[in-house]
């Protein structure tokens, strides 16, 4: 059976909960009163959709998910908008991003517009708990994981496809605050051949252990490097952008990584690089997707062609740099005078923000799925 | 507080089930009436470890063990010794792995020596379900997980560690069955830098894709190759060893990969080893932890200088190798003649089983943990 929005079943909690105010909003921590689950099996495909209670799962302990990491997630969001709609911000880019790493692993793959719509009543029933204001919004989890019983590792012949969604607030609640990054090349992200361009649970934990290590030592992030060129790849857990501008010609260039298999396909990294390319002029800027190194970063930092850098990513939108800790040395990172972010890091927010909340349209980026009106 | 085995609290099954018979035995996929559970928080660290009867867990959707891999595992086995004790083989290297593996990824450590009481109390109620015979065994399944609830990727503070146990039958029933491997460059299991070296869930799941790729081509597993190189790593999740013979000296060599970060520690690897070394004439063999290629393999078979190859983990012990696909070619591994092994394969499986059902001591390799007498 494919994947049938139309189907779902609807179990509403018995009292609605009541909306926590702003300031108490912890990314990730708290989660609206309903959840999506969706059950799959080898022999009879996608079952029936369910919204209900959002509650705990009980799986055997034998569940491949536990042993053979057989697991992986999405991260969108949802904006309530001026005119108090919800809109979803390019839900199609991470439906498709998250069949890409379903089948990476041999777990199932599912009809994106019937998870979009299902995504869209699920917040249906909880839209009461949108947060409202700018940097407010619902962070949406839709996970994968592979729930076959017995330790042979093989393709997994069941799966639960879930969602659940936790209310959130600005990243940076008082303002940007730029941060200080450890170019990291004891520890490797990820690998050609590997899948470090996949939304897999497999690239995240073995993350930590790096960034507390960088975090000893000052640094609140790492700057993932690659190879003995010691690319540039990724930050934390975002996609990385420079600005370098060449003092000879006075152009700027906006550069990320390009996608070679080891680096995550974000979807705020290809909002930058899409509007980057629309609004600013070609004649002052170029925008470019190119390995670059930690070396070309010292190199130009020295001549005074950095002119700003900043992690993108769903949860941040940008996170802007300051620092970067490499070889005993700490290259420093512009900001503009008395702010925490550079020029175009704050022109990318506002870009991006205008189009999540409903002040400008944007071909297809977003799409109403509630109406509080 | 500290992992105390002292502490344990027992609770029984009501009606203990009956053992199945031998032929029914199908690896990881029953279990025994109990298992082992041990909770671990940040705050007040290991609780009191239970014994208690099989089943589900419990736990929250935004768990940290479905969306970022918080997972690890162990593999170890129990057998019935010919006077009816139940010997654990080499539990000490399986712990203090397990440790590796933990502290990785930010998951607690804990005292070797009281999970090993814990685990042989686990097979202690269970013990009338051990099967006897040459080739069955108890396989014991330790695993921990992060079980922190919430989205933020960070170090978990909240984990589960436990233990279950599954009578299992000889990997080949019938006697060996040798495979065929694709020697396999466009996957990576494992780079420098990264987890390939420890056991953790992360490093299995992005391996089925490509083992399903090698099966449409007509090969069991993949030969894993590493770097310009094509170094030989590991074959499907098992450490490999090869025999060269030199035509010159006659002298042969038994080969595998060096433990440079990305090589599974494995334990028959290292028994595999420690007896080669104990047992054959240093003037007829040389054991070499080396640096070896797909490309010397393909050289030597043709200079008639390959004598046979094996995969060795805990499950087959020893899995002999028969072709290798590479480059649209076919590399013929010798196997004796009317036979599915190579001559020392056989021997190391003799060697190891001997140790393994009590017929030989080794040093301290095997614990007695029950006894049926």
């Amino acid at each position: 059976m494919s994947l049938d929005a139309s189907k779902v079943k609807v179990t509403r909690v018995e009292t609605p909960s009541k909306p926590r105010p702003n300031d108490e909003l912890v990314f990730g921590q708290t989660f609206t009163d309903h959840m999506l689950t969706i059950e799959w099996t080898a022999d009879k495909g996608w079952d029936v959709p369910e919204i209900k209670p959002y509650g705990n799962f009980s799986l055997d302990p034998s569940s491949c998910v536990f042993h053979y990491a057989f697991e992986l997630f999405e991260g969108l969001k949802a904006y309530r908008t001026a005119d108090n709609k919800i809109s979803m911000f390019r839900a199609d880019k991470n439906m498709a991003r998250m069949n890409k790493s379903a089948a990476r692993i041999c777990l199932p793959n599912f009809e994106q517009d019937e998870l979009i719509k299902l995504i869209g009543k699920l917040i249906e029933q909880d839209k009461h708990l949108v947060p409202e204001g700018q940097g407010y919004s619902l962070y949406i989890r839709p996970t994968m994981i592979g729930t076959t019983n017995g330790l042979g590792v093989g393709t997994p012949d069941r799966a639960l496809l879930y969602v659940i969604t936790s209310p959130v607030g600005p990243y940076y609640k008082t303002g940007f605050k730029a941060v200080r990054l450890e170019a990291t090349d004891y520890a490797t992200r990820a690998w050609p051949g590997g899948v470090g361009d996949k939304k897999l649970g497999a690239n995240y934990a073995p993350c930590i252990l790096p960034q507390l290590q960088a975090a000893k030592r000052g640094y609140q992030q790492n700057l993932w490097l690659f190879g003995p060129e010691k690319n540039i790849t990724e930050v934390g857990t975002m996609n990385v952008f420079f600005v370098f501008k060449d003092s000879k010609t006075g152009k700027k260039e906006l550069v990320t990584a390009p996608l070679d298999g080891t680096i995550l396909e974000g979807v705020t990294r290809d909002s930058v690089l899409e509007l980057a390319r629309e609004n600013l002029s070609s004649d002052e800027w170029i925008v470019s997707e190119r390995y670059y190194t930690i070396g070309e970063v010292e190199e130009r930092a020295a001549k005074g062609e950095l002119v700003e850098a900043f992690g993108s990513g769903t949860a941040a939108v940008v996170s802007p740099i300051k620092e970067i800790g490499w070889n005993g040395n700490d290259i420093t990172v512009p900001l503009l005078p008395g702010e925490q972010c550079g020029a175009l890091t704050k022109q990318v927010a506002e870009w991006i923000a205008d189009i999540q909340y409903g002040r400008k349209e944007h071909k297809d980026w977003t799409r109403i799925v509630a109406d509080l009106n």
